[in-house]
């Protein structure tokens, strides 16, 4: 059992690294077996289809999001706080896991998970909810300017997911800086003066 | 000429359409060419290749971002209102659009672009310099903090580009209220206090 479990993680890293490169209409199941090493056959003990393995990791990395997420918004910190937790947890998971997220945040379209979207939407959508509930708790506390809660996090959501277009492990600036210059610039942004 | 140019135009908007919809990789010049009511041969008198039009339309965004960078960078408002305006025409742009700024942002993968990648990257680097001068010259007539300007750019330029993720025509939220809410955030997360 743990080594299956083992086996279908690499699976899934092995798979969003080739997506990644490849993109995910161009990489086959064999270019997969073949970086695997093993038997095409083997990888449908583990899933069904490529559709199937674009939907783990999806589900995966929204997973993560959302279990950060909730850990940060659930807890008695306040909302200035909360907010700088969630910005860090974000940039360090998809710095941590660059393969996995790119995929789910530019191979994942309508079209390619047409049998999966409307679930990866409905958590994108419990994500999104988590941090509009965080802003919107700062407005009401009267630490956070009366902004838009959905604008907001949507420029707070691309200023966190641009980075899987830039940022290289080899980069020299730390994941830690990053995320509290980040932190910084965005709870400025919004706090009231 | 005037019918020319009109028809070029037309055509790269129908293709950044139907890329758009489609994804650049499952659309055919068959399709275009029937989404246009002409002859497939036809639109080889505009262009050369369906790589030859992800460049256009790629060339084509780029350009209207660098005119509309040097246009503010240029002027002789000071760093706080020039990245104001930034904000703003950077907006605009991808919201009116949308189709092209879509494809630019999505479709153009090192793959998809292979042939005239360094060009894009050239030109996109020419944008950053930009944003990032602007950024510069604030922090050193003492506006802005001493923020990165590369890391504070990118910040900026994700929470831009991400709108062409979620933004609508019919969603309600005026172009020109979300351009001022973001450059007020940024700006406020930067400043000098």
């Amino acid at each position: 059992m743990v080594q299956k479990e083992g086996t279908k993680e690499q699976l899934l890293r092995v798979s969003a690294e080739l997506f990644r490169k490849k993109g995910y209409r161009a990489t086959s199941m064999r270019d997969i077996s073949r970086a695997l090493g093993i038997k095409t056959s083997s990888i449908y003990y583990y899933i069904n289809s490529k559709e199937d393995l674009l939907r783990e990791i999806s589900v995966k990395t929204m997973n993560m999001l959302i279990k950060a997420g909730e850990k940060v918004a659930f807890s008695p910190s306040p909302p200035e706080q909360k907010l700088k937790q969630l910005v860090i947890s974000h940039v360090r998971l998809l710095c941590e896991n660059l393969d996995l997220f790119t995929v789910t945040l530019h191979e994942l379209t309508r079209t390619n998970a047409s049998s999966f979207w409307k679930e990866i939407v409905g958590m994108r959508d419990r994500y999104e909810t988590l941090v509009r509930g965080i802003i919107r708790n700062g407005k009401e506390s009267g630490v956070f300017r009366n902004v838009s809660e959905k604008m907001a996090g949507f420029a707070l959501l691309g200023m966190l997911n641009w980075i899987v277009r830039w940022y290289s492990p080899s980069g020299g600036k730390s994941i830690e800086d990053i995320a509290r210059l980040w932190a910084d610039i965005f709870l400025n942004g919004i706090k009231e003066r």
